[in-house]
């Protein structure tokens, strides 16, 4: 099965990210076809500087591969480095109804919330329906947000198929609804925009100084302490296995212990948890040539595979002459 | 001087078409730098019928080079064979505020004829500055109805100028005031929508019995005639110079000869006129993969003026990484 994930380059990465959805995808390599890339045309909608989104893309590619993301598996690429991409969204804008973008809740929200109102941001989802119908991807797997612009490629597919044959692969949206809830260190669900993120890749002084501030109930050292709505428990049992959960249940109970050496241990553990991940990291963070290479292969891999369906497009919309 | 022109693949030219544009373009060619392209994107717009629209692409690059387009002094090819303007489309869509596209008179007109609303119809003016800023185009002729294309053209410029410094040439708008208005043969605007027109290339029993229905006033043959308002003389007038005009206007006065006898010269005037042009036409169509090989060098040096420019533009926008 062919599965296709679009990675916004939007800098630093939370264990939010990780558990939310990196996690998954990069297991999901194991047994699918997996057609990853760094949305970067995507992400000019809202970024204007240019440095910095270069910057984005590289970081993405560099923590993608620290985490797992196996060019030799799968197929990972930077966005506009398939150029086909664009040809497709041009195409594909003569079989998208105005009403049909008029009617996108993410565009209506992000107006809500006063970013500016522009060109590709309107047609976003025009975009995100090549990058789909390009690779005859099968799957996305995507939050609930995010429903509505695959819904939105399948019917611009149907209405092209409908003129032009059955060209493009109607493409299935999964919601992943195992995906466990990640607290920020303040207990709301954890979110850049909450600056509530542990980070996956910073320094340990950091990431402990982090740590320390998760918002916990004030209980004398010597009682025994709730752990089930513990924000510190909560992010530590992410990385826990069966027992190791029961041995801190056990520490919680027993009383004796201050929150404070919870989040101690919480830290070793997410600590030891990304080390072979951080070994990882520093090595293409020193090989960013590698890094490149990668990519540069990976957008071979891509065009590849979408070379078939752009000539047929060409071929029938008359673009070949 | 850098001037840049579209062309709609839109059928058989009339002589409205040339007398409206395509002739100063042609000479043009002379004393400035033509650009000039078939906008088969464009044209897909309000066309979804590829094997029309790949016949119309290679019909209106026959009629071109027929016409005196010429590859060695000018560069002539086709939209989509330079892929660069696609990129160059997204990026400016976001230095285009939803507003500018809304306040666009001809998305506005088209959707109010019943032309159904698509996102392609919609961003047709920001692919249009695309095509003008990829090839720092200083000016570019235009019709009244589309000065406020280039206008728009020129505001996306300035913001992304603003923000990225001056990377693009801001194009002025030219209307040709000097340019003959053509009647059609029921005395309104000649215009394929009006059902009016004279084709340049058709066969001469075709040209000949169209031309005998040009409307005219019903004057006994033997009296004086009206030349000025007379459609007959007024299409004619487009192809004499001043003293075959004279000789004309005699003939009309002098009575004794009928609007059929008038008919019957313009025709042969215009069949004259564009016997050269006819036969360099029959040469082409019998060397349809000529006409191909010239497209091909159009765009390669359409990409080889692009080249400097998208690279600048990738650099400053950060799609290079």
């Amino acid at each position: 099965m062919r599965v296709l994930t679009g990675i916004q380059p939007s800098g630093d990465l939370h264990i939010g990210n990780y558990f939310g959805s990196i996690k998954a995808m990069i297991e999901s390599q194991n047994d699918h076809e997996v057609f990853a890339f760094i949305a970067n045309y995507h992400a000019m909608s809202s970024l204007s500087d240019g440095e910095r989104l270069s910057r984005l893309t590289m970081q993405a590619a560099t923590d993608f591969l620290a985490l797992g993301m196996d060019p030799q598996k799968s197929t990972f690429w930077v966005q506009s480095d398939v150029k086909e991409v664009l040809e497709l969204y041009w195409v594909l804008s003569g079989f998208t109804p105005m009403g049909l973008l008029e009617r996108a809740h993410s565009y209506k929200d992000k107006v809500a919330k006063g970013i500016a109102s522009n060109h590709s941001l309107f047609s976003y989802p025009v975009l995100m329906a090549a990058d789909i119908l390009l690779f005859g991807s099968e799957v996305i797997p995507v939050g609930k947000d995010q429903i509505q612009h695959v819904e939105i490629a399948r019917d611009i597919a149907v209405k092209f198929n409908n003129q032009y044959g059955d060209l493009f692969v109607l493409p299935e949206f999964r919601v992943d609804e195992n995906v466990a809830t990640v607290p920020g260190i303040d207990g709301q669900k954890m979110s850049k925009s909450y600056g509530n993120t542990i980070p996956i890749f910073s320094e340990e002084k950091i990431q402990s100084k982090i740590i320390k501030k998760i918002v916990t109930e004030a209980v004398p050292m010597e009682e025994p302490k709730e752990y089930e709505n513990c924000n510190v428990y909560n992010i530590a049992k992410l990385f826990l296995d069966y027992e190791e959960c029961a041995a801190l249940q056990e520490r919680y109970k027993k009383g004796g212990e201050g929150h404070g050496h919870f989040k101690l241990y919480t830290h070793d553990v997410i600590w030891e948890y990304f080390r072979p991940y951080r070994e990882r990291r520093a090595y293409f963070e020193a090989h960013q040539d590698e890094v490149r290479e990668i990519l540069n292969l990976g957008a071979a891999k891509a065009s590849a595979t979408a070379a078939p369906i752009i000539d047929k497009v060409r071929s029938v919309t008359g673009i070949r002459y």
